[in-house]
Order: structure tokens, then C-alpha cells, then sequence
């Protein structure tokens, strides 16, 4: 990975040109005059001694009002009467707000552990990613975004390459690309049922009989084959109709929505901590391994793949042992079904790793590997060439991803590389780990099976008081988000560090003490 | 809409600020150093005294090599190893392209009537979205990408304003933003759900029973209800799995994909010319319009929405006449379910209104309006508040759209606004029509059931030796795309004038007397 990020860096400046990084230089400046230091509070000298990322960051939170404050509370109001506002957490003013700090309109400045649901990797107003998207490139992407399939810029080899292919999972080379983390996940389920009827037709080089064809049209089988994905229990895949046919989460997730018939296998609930009850954890993950071997095997609407998140974060930070994936691994293998990860919040970084399932040490890579959030842009890895359809146009659409927010991807990834941030967030992950572990010694009744050891700073807790936490937290000058019915979960960014780590446990001492 | 867009740039000055001018300035000036220039093959003066819209435009198509060229094979191949080409039309160049022309690495350079499948409204390399592109806003909004539903941004109100909704159909007042085309319908094919069954239930106030909440997470009825959405034979509304469930255009945008048994009814197949054929056609309409409702009223899966294209587009570019879409309009209404129009294809000006639909004079506006392509962002708009559903996250994800996108939808309203595109593009298609109906006459065999009148530059016609003639028309320098099995249709940009239609119908000439 790091040499092709070198060799990016050297392309970049090449295509960019003297001119254009002094136009950029400018850019830049008035940028800083105008947002960063509104949102500079103060310089960070962290007690620690810790060399800070952002050093323009505020040193702390900064409260000024309830939140939603006066100035938000009519912002609200306005926006409410043009789209559904009812889900609003916090009417942000991202122009003040900085590194791991999000601030609001009136004046409120939060520690920022929620990141856009940990879809923000290295933190707000990154002069890096400013960089990126004011560089010719990025501005030619936007105004002339292509359709991809049909007209693909001439270096979007090079993009894919020095970008979001640098850091492709072992074992997987090619990609395709998306719009967001259902839609990576659907096309993945679409290249699993074609590479499936292909194998029952007898491969690439069998047509489609007329009966296919026919019946596809009418949306019956064979040609709409009655086939299935099987997910897990708590699962989430997203929200569109076969990604929530795929997603076990929450029943206000897929109310009132039309469902495909597929089968759906436990996931292994763990008892906590994991040392005391590692023998009936096993156990637990041996039948839920069982079971889904059998659904494989006697599903009446045949499985084409298997789909799983390596933490099951919107289900409630629900996490397994890498035994447990192995033997999926093993079964999907061995029933030859597609395994397919989805990384779309577990993926780039925040679990210590830059893919969760690199945690799993498997022999053989899963087929495929979906991505999202923190990529800024989706898709999904694979490396087997049968997975590419047997003609073209079956797996396709108007602009098949985007362009700019590949480029931005890059950049990501170039500032994860420039700070070691993988490696940065397993150590900052295993210091927080520790103090909440502590913390939970004095509060036991509201930090229960904590839960993401070694999993960098993928770390959640139960509590009966959640949703009073959360909102007590906020209060503190801390964002904080949940996950599954009764879960907190902790998705800071990669850039967050001791000190922020240190100021997150005080405040939530503080909430707990109450 | 002039109204609303002045206030936008009023808006706009005033957040941007004058030390973000100058840097503007300076970046714009780069810009068109590095690229314009280079694609400014030769300065228009178009023979017709017209009024240039792109000064720097080339002034005719420039072939240099065969295409692919020797550069863009090489490039072709190298992309090949990463991702499937074998959809791939053209390599492009687009910093060397501009206005209506795309340029490809070998140096050729084509008009292009096909625009990213008619996704390009205002030409490439547009130095308007270049100023909008390159704003502190747009730069912000790229690298601090929110999770619109919980934590927007302050001035998401303001964007939707003197953006998006500014253009809203008539009678729609709201709107729900999403990533493309294809999760726009299923964001309006769920709210109709949430609808029909809220109704079904008793209203907004009558909570979910146990069973519907127990049901909907192993997907079955009631919870994940047995209903459907009612779309027609050729119809295309995206190929995710409930749009695709609703697309009829072509077996290979559907074959080895599961889809829901959903009704299908039949679309007008029209006559051409349409005047020679006035009573066949309003008796096709009549009995299309029939076994529709015949459809709604007895298919066992209950209807919620039927949903339609103003022109069928890319099932082969199919008409109707605006009684038959008032038509729909009425039996929807009678029958107590949804009528959605996707205007991903057909909206934003080139049909020679805003909305294709515009045309039809309802009395009663449709309930939902889906949009992308054109607009470079997506969504849905809706003016009803019984279609937000009972309860927040029910219609939510991570990103809930693009601010990005949306600002550069608004600098593309901005762009209609000022050159008045939208009477133009209706002028500039009667003016193509009538040499293209001259051409017919002339080659019968090759412009067969010419349609599109009045309809712009939304403009179409069968010929049996389709894919030859498009295969010739970029070795004489025109981009052209084609829909259905025997169609070729036009989708210039708005910025498409008289003497490109000129150039268009002379080498269109030339192809059709080989």
C-alpha cells in the first residue's frame, strides 16, 4: 500500500501542475481566513504530550446553550417544512466545525464520537481533503461527471489504482463501483445470483434458453430465479428492497415494506466478559454455524451467497470470534455459495485494521467486499474473474459511482498512510478500551458487556438508560451515538486520540455520576 | 422560479464573501489555462448569426484516428484489469472536452448528442458550475459529507430552497433527497407503502399490532406486506431489486435477478405519424388505460403506486398523448393508489418544459416526482404530508443525499435560468424535428416512426440497421446513443443550438446514404 501511495502522490502532482498549486495555495488561505479559524478555539496542547493532528482543533467543548439552541431550533423549523426533520440529532455549522469537533449554530462545539453515523474518517475540514477537492481534478470530476460504464474518464485506471485498489482486501483486485452502501451490497447480491444461474446453466460460454428470457420479463423464474441471500439476525445490509430483504435489525427499519422470502440465521449472541464464558461462546458459535449450514442446504429458494457484517453495528455492536467467520468461510466454501463482508461500517480503519475482516486471518479471501461511509464512496472488491457477468450490461447503471468522491478516497487514504492512522487507532483503541473497562468497575449498571477489545475504537457497552445517556451526553459537550436497542457505540474518527480519549471518559464519568 | 433564483444569488454573494471571489477568480483563470484552452479546437461563429453559448466551443467534430485510437486502447486495456469495459463506448477526455463536444485521448473530438446518457444538461467544462464547483460551499460540502437526517448542515433549508425545490412540479412542495435515479423510485415506491398501509391501519395515530412488528423481521405479510407496485411493458425505473421488479424494457437488464411478482400493464403502442393514425391510437390508449385499472382492481397483490415514464426512454423512447397520462391520473385517484412519475430521464428542460410532465395539464398535480440524470443529484418530490410516514426513521440511511450535488443542481438551474434553456431546448427541437421529417422523407427505411414533436430535443426513431448507423456516426463525428432494440435516440444538452442541430442532420446525411 505504501508504495502505491508514493507512486499516487508522484502522479497527482504531474497532472496538477505548477499553476494549479498556486491557485490551490490561495484557495487555501482564504479557506483558512474563513472557516478554520472561526472554528480554531483554541490551540491544542494536549496535557499528554501527545503530538496533536489538527493543531487548529479546540483543547475542549464548548457549550452555550441547550442543544438545539434558539439559532437552531428556527433552522429546524425552516428545514422541517420542506423534508422530514424528525430524525435531527443536531443542525450542524460545518464551516466552524474541526477535527474530531462539530459544532452547531449557536456557538456549541461537541467532541464528536458519532462522525456522521462513522462515516468521517479524518475529521472535519481536513486541510488534506480540502487540498483534494480543490484541485483540478476534483473540480473537473464534479462539473463532468461521466456515465462510467459507457464513457470512463481516460485515468480512471489510475484513480482506481492509486485510490480505492491501493487498499483493496488481500486476495481481491478488481472492483465495482457505487453510490452508497445498500446499492454496493444490492450489486453484489446481482453478481452472486448471475454467477449462480451461470454455474446451473453450465457456464460463462451457456446461453439463456428462451424460457429465461421470457419469465424475466414477467419477473418469474427460472429467468427471475427464486433464489435467496441468507443473512444473520440483527444483521443490517441497508434499507433499499433487497438490502433490507437482507437486514434483521430493527423492525422500524422494514415495516410496511414488501420483503423477499429469505432465509435468515442466528448470529451468535456472545456472554460477556468473553474470558469467563469462552467455552459456551464456542458452543454458541458452533450452532449458529450449524444452523446456517443447514439453511444453505435446505432453503426451498436456493442460496447464492451469504452476507455478513464483521461487527453488527446497527443491530447493537454485535461481535463474533474470527473462529466464527473462518468456519463461515468454511461453509460457504464448501456448500459453494458466495461469502460476501460487508465492511460499509466496520471497513477503513476504525476497527485497528483497515478492513475488520483482516482481524480473521482467513486461508481463502471472501468473494466479495462491500464498502461505504468512511470511503466516501461504495462499492464492492473482488477478485475472481467468473464473478464478472458473462456478457456486458448485466451489471450496470448511468454513472456506476463517482468520480470525485473516489479522488476523495484517495486523499483519505493518503492522510491515513501520512499519520499511521490504522495503526494509531488500534493503540488509542486499546487506551480507551482499558478506561472504560475501569469506568465500568464504578458504574456497572450502565456499562454492561463492553464489547470491541483489540478492535481498535469499534467499541460499544449496554445500558438500560441508553437514550438518557445519549441525550446527558450532549449536555457534557459530548456526541455520542447508539446502536441496536440498548447499546452506546463509540465510532470516533481515526484522528481522535488520548486526549481526546481522556476528555471522552471524564464527560461520561461525569453523565454516569448523575 | 426567476423570482426564487435571484434571491439564490443574492444568497450566494453573501456567504461566499469577497476574499473567496479573488480566490475564485484566480482558480477560474487556472482552469482555463489548463483546460479550456486546450479544448478550444477553434472559436464559433455558427454561419445562422446565432448567439454562441460556449465562445470557446469547437466548431465542428475533429477525427484524427479511428475510435478507439491507439492511446485509448491502451487505456481501455489497463482499465480492463480492474473493472468490466466491455460497456465501453468511448474513453473520454474531459479536460479537453467542451460545451457539446467530448474529446476522447487520441485526440478526437465529437459532437455529442448523447451527453453521459442524457445526464449533461449545460456542457462540459461549464465555467458557471466551474465558479460553483470551486466554492468555499461546494469544497466544504465535499470533504464534510453529513448524515443529512440526523446532524444537516445550517443552510440545507436554504440549498433545498433556491435549489431544488425551486423547480419543484407544480403542486409538490417537499422532497426527499437520494443518490441516483434507481433509489429515488424505491425512497417513493417505500413511502407509498408506508401510505397505503397507514390508511389500512386507520390513520397516522394507529400504532403498528404485535404481528405487524413481529412479521416485518422474518419479511412476511402483514409486517412486510404482499403488495406491489404497478408499472408497464418497457418501462425502466433502475435495476436494484425493487426497481428493477418494476423495469420491463430489456431481458438482459433483468435476467438471473429475483424480483417480486408485481403487475405489469400494457404501455400505448402508437402509430406514426401520430395524425394519420388519431383513432387507432386514442383506441390503443383507451384499452391500455383499461386493463390498468382492470390491474389495480384485481391483481392479488394490492397496488399502492403505479408509477410511469412521461416517455419511455430506455425501453425504445415510447410516447403517449396527455390524455392518457390524465388518464392514469384519474384511475389512480379513484382507486386509492399513488401516482408516481419518474422524471429521472425525461426532467430538467429536455422535453422543452421543465418537467416532461408539465405537457400533460393535470388538473390534480402527480403525488410523487422522481428525479436524477440531469439534475446530478436525486430524489423525490411530494406536496401530500400524509406521505410522511407516521414515525421518524422510517424513510432514513447515512447520507440521505449530497449537499454537493444539490449545490451543483442549483448553479445548473442558475445556468437555465439565465440563457432561458428551457424555450430554447423547445425551439431548438422543433427546429431539429423538421430536418429530421425532411431526412425521413428522403430515407424512409432508415427514419421509421420519427417522434418527439413539440417534445424539445427529446427526439426519436427506429431504423432496422440501428447499431451500424450509430457505429458510422462517430467515425463522421457525432456521438449518438440508441434505446430499445431499434431506436436511435437524440439526447443533446440544453445548450444544444441551431447550428449544432445543422451539423447533427448533415452528417446524419451522410451516414444514411452510405
Amino acid at each position: 500500500m505504501a508504495h502505491l501511495l508514493r507512486t499516487a502522490g508522484r502522479a497527482r502532482s504531474s497532472i496538477v501542475g505548477p499553476t494549479a498549486q498556486a491557485a490551490s495555495k490561495v484557495a487555501a488561505a482564504v479557506w483558512r481566513r474563513q472557516y478554520a479559524s472561526a472554528a480554531a478555539v483554541a490551540a491544542v496542547s494536549p496535557d499528554n504530550g501527545e503530538h496533536a493532528f489538527f493543531p487548529g482543533e479546540p483543547s475542549q467543548p464548548m457549550l452555550k446553550t441547550q442543544i438545539p439552541g434558539p439559532k437552531s431550533k428556527a433552522a429546524i423549523e425552516r428545514l422541517g417544512k420542506v423534508t422530514d426533520t424528525r430524525s435531527l440529532n443536531m443542525m450542524a455549522d460545518y464551516t466552524r466545525s474541526n477535527g474530531n469537533y462539530i459544532a452547531d449554530l449557536d456557538g456549541n462545539v461537541l467532541l464528536d464520537v458519532y462522525a456522521q453515523i462513522a462515516s468521517i474518517p479524518v475529521g472535519y475540514n481536513n486541510p488534506n481533503l480540502h487540498r483534494a477537492a480543490t484541485s483540478p481534478e476534483m473540480v473537473s470530476a464534479i462539473i463532468n461527471r461521466p456515465a462510467l460504464g459507457n464513457f470512463p474518464q481516460h485515468d480512471w485506471a489510475d484513480i482506481l489504482e492509486t485510490g480505492i485498489l491501493s487498499v483493496a482486501p488481500k486476495g481481491l483486485t478488481q472492483v465495482f463501483t457505487a453510490q452508497a452502501g445498500s446499492d454496493a451490497n444490492e450489486l453484489a447480491y446481482k453478481a452472486a445470483f448471475m454467477w449462480k444461474r451461470q454455474q446451473e446453466r453450465g457456464g460463462a460460454d451457456a446461453d439463456f434458453s428462451a424460457e429465461d428470457v421470457n419469465s424475466s420479463m414477467n419477473n418469474q423464474a427460472p429467468g427471475a430465479p427464486d433464489m435467496s441471500i441468507l443473512s444473520f439476525n440483527k444483521g443490517f445490509h441497508g434499507r433499499l428492497f433487497g438490502s433490507l430483504s437482507t437486514t434483521r435489525s430493527k423492525p422500524i427499519h422494514k415495516l410496511d415494506i414488501p420483503a423477499f422470502d429469505w432465509p435468515q440465521a442466528p448470529f451468535p449472541a456472545l456472554k460477556y466478559p468473553l474470558d469467563q464464558f469462552a467455552a459456551e461462546n464456542a458452543a454458541e458459535e458452533k450452532r449458529c454455524l450449524e444452523e446456517t449450514e443447514r439453511l444453505i442446504k435446505e432453503f426451498p429458494k436456493p442460496v447464492a451467497a451469504v452476507v455478513v457484517e464483521p461487527v453488527q453495528s446497527e443491530g447493537g455492536d454485535n461481535h463474533a470470534s474470527p473462529a466464527f467467520f473462518q468456519g463461515l468461510r468454511d461453509i460457504t466454501a464448501r456448500n459453494n455459495v458466495m461469502f460476501i463482508v460487508d465492511e460499509v461500517q466496520t471497513g477503513v480503519g476504525a476497527t485497528g485494521k483497515f478492513w475488520a475482516h483482516d482481524h480473521w486471518n482467513l486461508q481463502t479471501p471472501p468473494d466479495m467486499v462491500t464498502f461505504s461511509k468512511k470511503a466516501q464512496t461504495a462499492g464492492y472488491y473482488f477478485g475472481n474473474d467468473a464473478l464478472r457477468p458473462n456478457k456486458p450490461y448485466r451489471q450496470f447503471n448511468t454513472w456506476m459511482g463517482d468520480p470525485a468522491r473516489a479522488l476523495l478516497f484517495r486523499a483519505i487514504i493518503q492522510e491515513i498512510e501520512r499519520l499511521d492512522l490504522v495503526n494509531h487507532t488500534a493503540a488509542t483503541g486499546d487506551y480507551l478500551y482499558s478506561g472504560l473497562q475501569r469506568l465500568s468497575e464504578r458504574y456497572p449498571q450502565d456499562i454492561q458487556n463492553l464489547r470491541g477489545q483489540g478492535q481498535g475504537t469499534f467499541i460499544a457497552w449496554d445500558t438500560p438508560r441508553r437514550d438518557e445517556i445519549l441525550k446527558q451526553a450532549k449536555a457534557h459537550g459530548v456526541n455520542i451515538g447508539g446502536s441496536g436497542m440498548e447499546a452506546v457505540r463509540l465510532r470516533p474518527m481515526l484522528i481522535f486520540q488520548r486526549h481526546h480519549a481522556d476528555m471522552l471518559l471524564e464527560r461520561l464519568e461525569a453523565v454516569l455520576k448523575q
